[in-house]
């Protein structure tokens, strides 16, 4: 039996890579949206939900394929949720994790420690063409404090800032075996494949 | 403690009525949009939750409470999904159940049996306040087929033209309990209050 072909609604080739691996086992043959001539579309929405499915739309439209897409972004109780889906824009135009994590810590510099509790969300959706009114979707949370500084090289985003206190490790600590096990993107994948295998299922 | 209040985007009577027993136990106390001067907003989504996110932010907004909203539909094989998120209008304004089945009749008329495949979908969104990027979520599906003629008084939308071959029964033939056991909708709600209690949790 020939794969069937999914388009990821991402230019980022670390994640391209890491969603093929974990559906051709099941069948499933992962295409980039560029080779589609898929642009990045503006996020718009006002949930992680909401901009994953504009990504994933466009990238069906033009492909004429099934695509998935994904959101994500840190949720900070103290700052009342900021930076939530304009996490990797936080710190404005061109994004940049630096600046971000700077921002991250200035906003949060009157705040003790105890009081700097926060998670990352992802959120993973698959429509199965274009005008799909019911797309899979995933969710997944991983909870965690800020820290006053930067700790680890690994990892991107806020992970530097990221303390888990289970590892006693922060996320740019951790090695990518344990992070994909961990992580709120790593469970929402494990997740979606799950809910693929044998076919889209979501009753 | 008192309750926390919640919204429901809905000018249902009934779904107000079943929700609030439903969340009572749980400590939650559901008002109508109607008490906030909420209206029905436009439901220009493409996806059922995209049009339930657009009713329960404008819920939640005008009321400063958290909001729940559902949206529903029936998907029918060999209508290529239709009437899909139209199904309410599937015949055009004012909306009409009598008419919508009786289109639906018609654009199955040639499917012999056996290829009347469909499914009711029920999603069910909560968001904690209006800009809440990480709405809490539920999807669920009830399988069937579509008759080739109405049966039974009860139930609404497409019930009288739902076959449930494991209930040898149309949906419209079903008691209100076991309608609720079996149905998108009762099954939706269930699993949204598994996800609330004790608070809303979505990791």
């Amino acid at each position: 039996m020939s794969p069937a072909l999914l388009v990821l609604a991402s230019g980022n080739a670390g994640k391209l890579r890491e969603f093929h691996q974990l559906l051709a086992p099941l069948g499933f043959e992962v295409h980039a949206q560029a080779d589609y001539g898929v642009a990045d579309v503006e996020e718009t929405g006002l949930t992680f939900v909401e901009n994953a499915l504009l990504k994933a739309r466009e990238a069906s439209r033009l492909s004429g394929l099934p695509a998935m897409a994904d959101d994500s972004g840190l949720e900070v109780d103290a700052l009342a949720g900021a930076p939530g889906i304009y996490s990797a824009r936080y710190a404005g135009e061109p994004k940049s994790d630096t600046r971000n994590n700077a921002r991250l810590l200035e906003a949060l510099a009157e705040v003790p420690e105890g009081r700097r509790r926060a998670r990352y969300w992802c959120v993973l959706v698959l429509l199965r063409h274009a005008e799909d009114p019911v797309p899979l979707i995933v969710q997944r949370s991983w909870e965690g404090e800020i820290l006053q500084a930067p700790r680890g090289e690994g990892g991107f985003g806020y992970d530097p800032l990221f303390w888990l206190p289970d590892q006693q490790a922060s996320a740019a600590e951790l090695d990518a075996e344990q992070k994909n096990r961990l992580s709120h993107r790593g469970r929402a994948l494990q997740a979606l494949v799950a809910a693929m295998a044998p076919e889209p299922a979501r009753s």
